[in-house]
């Protein structure tokens, strides 16, 4: 639990502040109940991991917006002072308690404290809250039918739209993950074993703007065509595709994700297989395709169909099996989620990958990816290592 | 998603049918719902995380013993052949969705295909699965109270007695772990920063039998005192209590967690508090009447008071925050708790920790902990490194 904030308090005052407002406005709840992960870093500049143990930020409705929401953070008694010198938790009121109370009948009374009968209180709370958590609190309000709802929409709109202080940590560790891509080719040596590229990997990661590693992924020759391939034992041979997928986080949560595409012994070997330069020319054009559709104004699903369009029409649409991307943030997917059938239109702050990728079974696969951040009129590309084949 | 499976697929069969055997004994529910994670992992043979895309493994209730019970496991379609490849899904029938399928809405049709009503059904879930899921499931149930309900009690009855594998496992890392204990004294030479001690240690627990580092702790001196403390810029002076509590997985997934306290410079070094000697010789005694305790017949509570009496006769009752100990398996902390409270009665085959700890604020702080595992006749230590100050 040690950053260097610099994010201040007011910022995450305002984002509770936000929190509180849109639950009235909204009326979905009467508060929002937060336990330890993203969205906590999100308003208090940590993810107060409690382990089993339950954390619970309370932010209650407010439509007032003079006076500060006052918010509550119950907590293990053994965190309550690493917790209190957040940046988050300057105006917070800070419970702590030990092994032998009962934190979730805290949580419920605590709202109670704020005028709402747990005979009626409906609670929203953050999507990664444990079932253990989430079912406690459901038994002790009765088992009502929507005493708890997701706070999604809430959750979703806040972050959604990062603030310039955000824009800047996620230009700041895309520029540190390219750093690292731009080591790839002297790593991609014939004889090397996938898994030993990618601890050599994890350490550039670390070496470079990181202080945790979220993945290294390495597919080479078939293990390319699995999207979700990690690593293996398999050598690299001169000629191959590899797919380098890497990521991770700053001192602060946000996250990386970047995506090229090499061949081994550079862009000059001669291919293992011929169809290789044909589809990756197709998918360098339906990635700049999306990345001129990511636009304000513009729907999530846009974008998709711009990548999704350019490779059915040179035939490859069967190979391309999954979305165009996903949001990015304190977590690594988060809202929005860049689908066939997602209408959500874009605005200025929204941050998501787009990285559309073709995949032939048994022979090799390609996927291209950068992080792009819609702006006032147009977008800014965290990403700028050559998109080539190198 | 890479591992070499020393548990058999006959034993993830096994867990699968007493599961459904436990669900009819105590009917709490008509299927048992698992999503990625630890619980995953104990019946497929991998975590399975496949991020915010669900993945769900359904086991309906079955009374009869002798027809294997009829699994089934929903994931994302780019998932699925990497996870029809692990030990524990030989049997099981895999369903994959795309993007634009509703995989909750599936989980309810499949398991209404082994003859439940929607009207009616009740389902158990795992502790760890996510809101947004729970609460989408529960949608579609109607919201009728406790359709869903935690499936923690036949969860925790299964996984809390490890087999003879699963303790080979957790003997084998923690003599791994031991093997990094080894190393401390010769890592913590003054002027060092504890933060470049534990990035030491987190390569020593990579080299050393683990396939992933879960936590490193180094507390030197005031920072000893708070428990929870990870590691910081402080550096090392000779003669400061450092307390180092470390820990990993190996490549099936199982924990180790060990703590010993050491002086700077050695057990021979001058003391900077003079105290240091007495607190600690209390704390070896009442660790050692912990273990004592710990044996089959014995409630959890006994093996906690054990501990908590020789400390609070000693006069540093106050001291001791915390509870002494969690079970550990596939994951860190999970049943049984070593509490003042908990009546739990002792049986072959439980593994926990058993971690008192004395904190003296701003001063310094220490703490021993060891693995065990309860036997037919007493208990099986997995942590053997000496437990004096060195």
């Amino acid at each position: 639990m040690t950053t260097t904030a610099s994010i201040s308090s007011q910022t995450y005052q305002s984002r509770q502040q936000r929190a509180a407002q849109l639950l009235a406005q909204t009326n979905i709840a009467d508060a929002l109940i937060v336990t330890p992960g993203a969205t906590m870093r999100y308003f208090l500049g940590d993810e107060a991991d409690t382990h089993e143990r339950l954390s619970a930020l309370i932010i209650p409705q407010s439509s007032d917006e003079q006076r500060p929401v006052h918010c509550q953070l119950i907590t293990p008694a053994v965190d309550a002072g690493t917790l209190a010198a957040l940046p988050g938790t300057a105006d917070i009121n800070i419970i702590g308690y030990t092994d032998d109370d009962h934190p979730h009948a805290t949580v419920i009374s605590l709202v109670q404290g704020e005028g709402h009968d747990p005979h009626h209180m409906r609670l929203a709370v953050d999507g990664h809250m444990p079932a253990s958590h989430l079912l406690t609190l459901q038994n002790i309000l009765g088992n009502r039918p929507q005493c708890i709802v997701a706070a999604t929409p809430i959750v979703s709109q806040l972050t959604m739209l990062k603030d310039p202080a955000e824009i800047t940590h996620l230009q700041t560790v895309g520029a540190a993950i390219d750093e690292v891509h731009a080591l790839v080719p002297q790593l991609l040596q014939p004889g090397r074993t996938e898994a030993e590229v990618a601890a050599a990997l994890h350490t550039e990661i670390l070496n470079h703007g990181h202080t945790a590693v979220d993945f290294v992924i390495v597919g080479s020759g078939p293990n390319g065509a699995n999207p979700h391939h990690e690593h293996s034992n398999r050598t690299l041979q001169t000629g191959e595709m590899v797919v380098v997928d890497i990521g991770g986080a700053d001192s602060e949560g946000y996250r990386s994700d970047c995506t090229r595409t090499y061949i081994v012994g550079g862009a000059d070997a001669a291919r293992i297989d011929p169809e290789m330069d044909t589809m990756y020319e197709v998918l360098v054009s339906a990635q700049a395709a999306a990345r001129q559709a990511a636009v304000p104004g513009a729907r999530a699903k846009d974008v998709d169909d711009a990548a999704r369009r350019v490779i059915s029409d040179a035939g490859y649409g069967q190979f391309f099996v999954h979305r165009t991307g996903h949001g990015i943030g304190l977590s690594t997917h988060e809202e929005p989620f860049i689908t066939s059938t997602n209408e959500l239109v874009l605005e200025p702050g929204m941050a998501f990958s787009i990285e559309p990728g073709i995949y032939l079974p048994g022979r090799f696969g390609a996927r291209i990816e950068d992080i792009v951040i819609i702006s006032d009129d147009g977008h800014i590309v965290c990403n700028n290592q050559p998109r080539m084949l190198r």
